[in-house]
């Protein structure tokens, strides 16, 4: 396959040298960010060959594509622009996983009609952090606007998609802001997600959180969630900590 | 005034000398923990003259003495244990704090009876943890059984009364298990108390999160919570970190 002919204009192919990945972005369009590799490093594996995936608000497909060695059986991404889409489909024909992975370009609030509800072992959502208010600063770039405000739909509209997609006790996991954390908690308690485990992400030392991950049992027990040590993602220099180094390139 | 005097059976006087405060104890009964300097230490310096503050589930009145030097004003520590209760006040006695500090032997259920509502600045607690099911294990030791256990009151219970004795705007401030965070987070905003700032405390590298401290202001804004950097408190060793040895023994 000539690579090239996979590329429109402005595009390029990044690697994922830990996760054996090659992603088309797009500094114009769009390019994954650390939440993405964040939020895959986050599930936990799971090789069932007849497991069924599932992330929404896919972007270019990273989340996805990084979980490529973690988990088994098919994996379905939902994304609601076409030309996010279409990276993203790309992006899996030049890793060769065209057999085990779908892009649907579909807009979330819409998921059912082409995903059953109930279905589903593992649902995954990195999705806009930003709530959007008719005075709020959005991205002049429309593809990040999208991508970054709560522009199509807000978190509850999210979760509950992502309840309704899972079976009962499949896994939602879901990279969001800190500063929203108690309404992420009661929005997914208020749609049958349990949280259960959950990671906060600092920058530096010294510095507040701004990522939390967060992985919810569907119709799971209330209460026991589980506090994983902290991320503290680079040292007071700047430098990426020996985790996330090992998480971009491997060991 | 000989200390001596002042000490029961058992009981023993022990130093906080980060606060130059001293406590009696008795291992027999009660002795504070790490919960209650991490609490204190949580809490924003307010030097206000006319500051009011309560400490609810007061036990030997620990939180309350440690914020001698950081809150101005008054100080009222509620203690449903009159053994408890007498400690506390035998320790304000010790300290010679009898002018700004009251220990009311009260049950926080019915702590109305003795504070009014909507009247204080700031609300401490350091309430029981453990949810109580007839078949739980208890402590045998009947003290410790209710200061751990939600015998008498629960989360629900404790938080209604911190928001009735708080202010608009005043300022709760709770320790707890993160493993009942989603409930914690929302049985606050269900009390008119937005999280504003919370810290996660981990024994130590690379184990789960056993303590979480989180400060609410009544009626403040929704959103906007602020996760500050965690605390680990000791080392692979055991031992220790600085942070925590100035806690308690000072710079």
């Amino acid at each position: 396959m000539d690579e090239k002919q996979l590329l429109k204009e402005n595009e390029r192919i990044d690697q994922l040298s830990a996760q054996g990945i090659r992603i088309i972005q797009s500094p114009e369009v769009f390019a994954f960010s650390l939440d993405a590799v964040l939020l895959a490093d986050f599930v936990r594996p799971n090789a069932k060959p007849r497991l069924k995936t599932v992330d929404l608000c896919a972007g270019n497909g990273a989340v996805g594509l990084f979980l490529n060695r973690k988990l088994g059986g098919e994996i379905v991404e939902v994304e609601l622009q076409e030309r996010l889409a279409d990276m993203a489909r790309r992006s899996v024909a030049l890793n060769g996983l065209t057999d085990r992975y779908r892009v649907l370009t579909l807009d979330v609030k819409e998921v059912y009609r082409q995903l059953k509800k109930d279905q589903y072992d593992v649902v995954t959502c990195n999705p806009p952090y930003f709530t959007s208010r008719p005075t709020s600063a959005k991205n002049p770039n429309p593809y990040l606007a999208l991508a970054r405000h709560e522009l199509t739909i807000d978190l509850a509209g999210v979760v509950e998609k992502m309840s309704g997609l899972l079976k009962m006790t499949g896994k939602a996991y879901l990279v969001h802001r800190p500063d929203r954390l108690a309404e992420i908690l009661a929005t997914l308690t208020a749609n049958r997600l349990e949280p259960k485990r959950m990671r906060l992400i600092y920058p530096k030392p010294g510095r507040e959180a701004n990522m939390v991950l967060i992985e919810a049992i569907k119709d799971g027990k209330p209460g026991g969630l589980r506090v994983v040590p902290p991320l503290v993602v680079a040292d007071e220099q700047g430098n990426y900590r020996p985790e996330v180094v090992a998480m971009l390139h491997g060991h």
